[in-house]
C-alpha cells in the first residue's frame, strides 16, 4: 500500500478536500489533524484560523481561496487552478474548509473538478457549524419531545421565499449564512407557517471562546441581534429544541492527565 | 484553572457527553481522542467499535449502555443510573455516543438529566453518520446545482407517515435507522410528493474497511437492497445529490510523515 501510494504520489498528487471543522482547533478530527502535517500545499478558506492552518508544516505552501468557509462566495465558480496544477506535479495538496466539505463546503463541485481531470482525491468530513454550535450552547439539533429532524439550509442573498418556503414547519432549522437577511428570513418563515413564537438561537463565532448567543423569537430575534451588534459570521437556530437548551458547564480540559496516569482515582 | 478543576472534581464529577462519530477511528475529534484517554468511568453506546473503547485507559470503569448508537432504544427513557451515581462520586464520566449527541444522540435529554442532578457536564460534538458517509462515498449533501438543503430524519418503527410527509419535497434527506422500513419509508415519500425516480444510496458501516453502498431510486431501492442483503445500521440518502456522487480514490494515509519530514519534495 504504502509502495504503491508513493508511486502515485510522484506521478500524480492527490487532493484531500478536508473539513477544518467550526472553529476549535480541537474539534479537527484526528484525520484532519494528521493529514495537515503532511501537507506540501495547503489551500485553504480565509475563515480558517491561524491557529488550525499552523498544524501543517512551515515549509509548505499556502495558498488562501477566497471567504468561502460557509458558501459566501457564489460566484467563484472553481476549483482554485494552482491547487489542480500543484497536484498535477505530484504534490500532496490538503484543500482546508470551515465546516464540513459536503455541508455548503461546495466540495461537491471541486470534487467534480478533481475527477475531471482525473486527480485522485479523498474526502474528510468535518464537524458542520451546526454541531459545533449545538454542543457549545448545549441547543440539542433533535429531542424526543420536540424534534424528529433537523435541516441545514442556506440563507443568503441567493434564498428566495421559495426556497424558505420550502423548509419543513416541523422539526429544527438551521440557516448557515442566516445574520445578513435575518428579518427577511424570519418573517418568511412566519409566513411559509412557523409559529411567530417559535424559539430562535443566533450563534456567532460557535465554540470560540469569544462565541455570543443571543436568544428570541422569530418575532423578535432580527431587532434583538441587531441591538446586540452581533457581527457573522453566524448561525440561526430554528426550533422548540431553542427552548430546551441546557447550557453546559465549561471547565478546562484535563490536559495534562492524556497519555499518563490520572490526576484523580488512579 | 487546572485547580480549580481539580478541585471541582473531587467535590463532584463531570460527565462528557461525547461523540464518537461514524465508525472509523481516525474520524474521532482530537477533544473526544484526548478526553477518552482520561476517562474514569467510560459508558458507551454497544454500537462503538472495540478500536475506540480501546483508547480509553485500560483500567478505567467500562459501562455498556444498550444499543442505542443510532437512537435505535426508544423505550430507554434515562440516562444510566451508574453514570450519575459514580459522577456524584466524584469521577470523570466520558459518556460515549456514536455518531454526535445531538443527531439523534438523545444528547438533550441525558443533558436535562444531569442539569436535574446539579452534575457540571459538557457536550463534544462528533462526525454524524450522514456527514461521514457523505465523505467515504463521495455524495455531497448539499450542491449548487440540485440541493439547497440537507434534512436529517428518522425512519424507525415510531416514524408515522405523517413525519414522513413533513419532510421537505427539495433538496437532500437523510434518513437514520431506515433500513428495518425502507419499502414503507420509500413509497411514503413517493406519496408525499418526491418523485419515484429520485436517486437513493443506502450505505452500511460507513467510514468503515467493509463499507456497502447500493443506489437505485424511491421506486426500487427496497428491492434492490432485500437483494444485496445488507444489513442495519444503515443511512438511506435521498436525493439529486446520489447521483452527482465522484467517488473518492481511496490509498493509504501518508501515516509515516506525520510530525517528522515527507516523504516526497522535503
Amino acid at each position: 500500500m504504502e509502495q504503491q501510494d508513493g508511486i502515485r504520489r510522484i506521478v500524480r498528487g492527490k487532493v484531500w478536500l478536508v473539513g477544518a471543522g467550526p472553529g476549535d482547533p480541537e474539534l479537527l478530527t484526528r484525520k484532519a489533524h494528521r493529514l495537515l502535517g503532511t501537507a506540501e500545499v495547503l489551500a485553504y478558506d480565509e475563515l480558517v484560523s491561524e491557529e488550525i492552518l499552523a498544524l501543517a508544516p512551515a515549509d509548505c505552501e499556502r495558498i488562501p481561496v477566497g471567504r468561502r468557509a460557509h458558501g459566501c462566495r457564489h460566484h467563484e465558480e472553481r476549483i482554485h487552478p494552482l491547487v489542480i496544477s500543484r497536484a498535477l506535479e505530484g504534490r500532496t495538496v490538503v484543500r482546508l474548509k470551515g465546516g464540513d466539505p459536503f455541508v455548503f463546503g461546495r466540495g461537491g463541485e471541486e470534487a467534480e473538478e478533481l475527477a475531471a481531470a482525473r486527480i485522485p482525491f479523498e474526502v474528510v468530513p468535518g464537524i458542520s457549524a451546526a454541531l459545533g454550535a449545538a454542543a457549545s450552547t448545549g441547543i440539542p439539533l433533535t429531542h424526543r419531545d420536540c424534534s424528529a429532524s433537523v435541516t441545514l439550509a442556506t440563507a443568503h442573498a441567493a434564498t428566495g421565499e421559495a426556497d424558505l418556503a420550502a423548509l419543513p414547519r416541523t422539526g429544527t432549522v438551521v440557516l448557515y449564512m442566516g445574520l445578513g437577511r435575518l428579518a427577511e428570513t424570519t418573517a418568511a418563515l412566519v409566513r411559509a407557517g412557523r409559529a411567530a413564537d417559535t424559539p430562535v438561537a443566533v450563534i456567532a463565532r460557535a465554540t470560540l471562546p469569544d462565541q455570543r448567543e443571543i436568544r428570541g423569537t422569530l418575532a423578535d430575534i432580527a431587532e434583538r441581534v441587531r441591538a446586540a451588534a452581533l457581527v457573522a459570521p453566524a448561525l440561526v437556530v430554528v426550533g422548540e429544541v431553542v427552548a430546551r437548551a441546557v447550557v453546559p458547564t465549561r471547565t478546562a480540559l484535563p490536559r495534562d492527565t492524556v497519555g499518563s496516569s490520572r490526576l484523580v482515582g488512579s
